[in-house]
């Protein structure tokens, strides 16, 4: 059974299955119908048990349109609350003769945990400072659409790289492409043991003109005045992209953020629609990405078959 | 981009429209198979950032008896708790490529403001005391089902006018159609400035007799017993359609309320299932005129198109 | 109308009639496409006032799986709060056209009362202390398939029977298709009043070795400690099926539970996935027999016709 818990369970052929598959279905989404029977009498379960309306909405979204039934198991409305575990909840959806799960868990590790019982191919949504691996396949993917090749493309990441599964996910599947990575944050935010293609900078400055792609992370709010950060007022004067910034910023650069952006934390309101910013389209692609993921895990070859029309 | 924020979005031919793709809906509604493949593929988002099980439900269902597919973002589920904005919101359901929004909002003009941004056609789901344009159109569309003609009836609309968004959308719709709107309620539930077409009263006592049409309010009980009214008991006196006053009514009068019924307050539950209550036609004909709405804006020519089967 | 209120509603007929169409739609369950179109256009209400993962998904996803749509309506989205009734929730729905409604509820008689309104046939979905008819016809469902024959068999009803709506209906339906039932726990858990064919015990390895069933009840974790109970490791020592416990246990027994476990109260973690528990398939019944009872009360013959392939 096939899972997608971590970048490292795809290779590259996987890689480029899904951004392969993932144009078809972009065409699918600009159609007046946008909707296939790829796989109809299948159910996916989102099991949310930390909040998160833009993935789970992007999840949901993908799966109608492939006319995949979906079942929500929140935390509110879960059993979970009467002590049910996980493994319980997953048993039983199994048994329900679910074909798939998206989890997105506060705790690390809990997707691996899932996968390992192999009842269902498991997508990890999220999981604590864990991974994140739809959303480095679609921020790639929006990346190489608009630059053609990354190789060799300069790629730097800005935040707290230390917490952000956005980020353990992407460094990887950024690396593989041929990008050149480089972390940018406050010493505080940054991991201390990094692989030896990594590059680190404490200053956004230094590096915004030998970027390609900047790539701004969502900062936790509740970080900022606390033991790492003297506040948001200082994180925005090293880190953020200010509307002054803007203004210094190369005309060919690419502007990413995972979003929901902070308005006037990591990103200025102006830089949000700015012409080189292409926030937009990641979510789009939020979307072909998903859809291609769960084309193939559901498929009946174990993800090696002929697209659906 | 059309949009349904205000009653006054609509002329006279659109209003008259939509009545006419509601009546074959109606039919649809009473078939075996209550459903046409109408709007499949289309996606319908439902953004009630304020509860509501009723408007809600109505749209919901209409929907998927047009095959369109729903999404939800309640506000305990939403991001708006992680400082996303509602533009924010919109802005992402637009880049997933979602048709259309129906947005139910605490604060008067929030519909607005999203139409402005012409994402996608934006539905007045009820904005704080500004408008219910769905409403107004099925309230409209039960009476004239019931007496033929609008022209010349005299429409009572009995309670805390000042306050309502039902009220104000109504008092529109019924002078445009030919009835005589007759405001009724204690002066501080009242608005000052008033077209002169609409007559005010404060005694329900004085204009029963002469009512085609009692539109009864939902009185927000936690306005009763504060600086505008002095409790329940003398509401109920007053402006309450209880028992005694049924018996006094006339025979061919129209009793009217946009639920949920606060029972034993603006209604006694005798009043409800009286044969001169159209309460529950109200809610059958939510249905239907929200599929016309839905197809109407969701349709390929900007709303002037056939109704498939 | 048809309802299932009470497992008393269905005679041997009628409980026939929904094990055999159960069968027919195991086999849908495990096609590749796990679904029929039998209930397209329908819309059934999920009306949980309780909080409920495991019946909700299971009726929810029975109802996908039959074409039907759904619409949930919880507790914390529902009018509810603003004073309205179940029952005029329930007229709201009835005029919106929904076909049938699943009830859960705290209160013992809620779904009775709304079936009586005869607004549309109505499931009960649990109510208070009340019964649960589907949970008792997967239970006896499951168990037949497992021994082939209930007839002679002899079933012990283990823990808090007294405030048991699972028991209340179970004990009902295992006695009518010819198996002897005993009811296990401590005095103050068992009800004082009990049919003739019932057995009585206090203690679980006085009927252990002489059980086919053992059919294990949720314990609420609030009554543990309280008036009725001395606390946990005392319920445990006489009541729970323990890995110790496991050890002596025939080969042939049938382990039993309604889910969800609580782990180490009253069952140790072992025994769910021992090869003697039906644990597991009583959820995957649970699906069979769901989509069975919504043929039968949903279709056109008032649920006397031929299944649709």
């Amino acid at each position: 059974m096939k899972h997608l818990v971590s970048i490292l369970d795809l290779n590259n052929k996987d890689v480029n299955k899904i951004f392969s598959i993932a144009k078809h279905f972009e065409e699918v989404l600009e159609r007046r119908v946008k909707k296939v029977p790829a796989l109809i009498g299948k159910t996916l379960a989102l099991l949310f048990i930390e909040p998160s309306t833009r993935t789970k909405t992007s999840f949901e979204l993908a799966a109608r349109r492939l006319s995949c039934d979906t079942i929500s198991l929140s935390v509110s409305t879960s059993s979970l609350k009467k002590g049910e575990t996980l493994e319980d909840t997953a048993r039983t959806l199994s048994s329900m003769k679910v074909d798939c799960a998206v989890v997105r868990h506060p705790h690390e590790g809990a997707a691996k945990k899932l996968a390992s019982l192999n009842l269902f191919p498991v997508i990890n949504g999220g999981d604590g400072k864990g991974e994140h691996p739809t959303q480095a396949l679609l921020d790639a993917y929006t990346a190489l659409k608009k630059l053609k090749s990354l190789n060799g493309k300069k790629v730097s990441i800005i935040g707290d790289v230390l917490h952000s599964r956005v980020a353990r996910s992407g460094i990887e599947l950024w690396h593989r492409l041929g990008a050149k990575v480089t972390l940018v944050g406050p010493p505080t935010l940054l991991p201390r043991h990094l692989p030896e293609y990594v590059d680190v900078s404490y200053r956004l400055d230094e590096v915004m003109k030998n970027s390609d792609i900047l790539y701004f992370l969502r900062i936790q709010r509740e970080r900022l005045g606390g033991e790492c950060l003297a506040g948001i007022e200082d994180y925005r004067d090293l880190y953020a992209l200010t509307k002054d910034r803007l203004k210094n910023l190369r005309r060919d650069v690419v502007i990413m953020h995972p979003g929901p952006v902070n308005r006037g934390i990591e990103l200025d309101p102006e830089v949000i629609y700015d012409e080189r910013s292409i926030i937009e389209e990641q979510v789009f692609e939020g979307l072909s990405i998903r859809m291609a993921v769960l084309t193939l895990l559901l498929s009946e070859k174990g993800g090696f078959h002929e697209i659906p029309a």
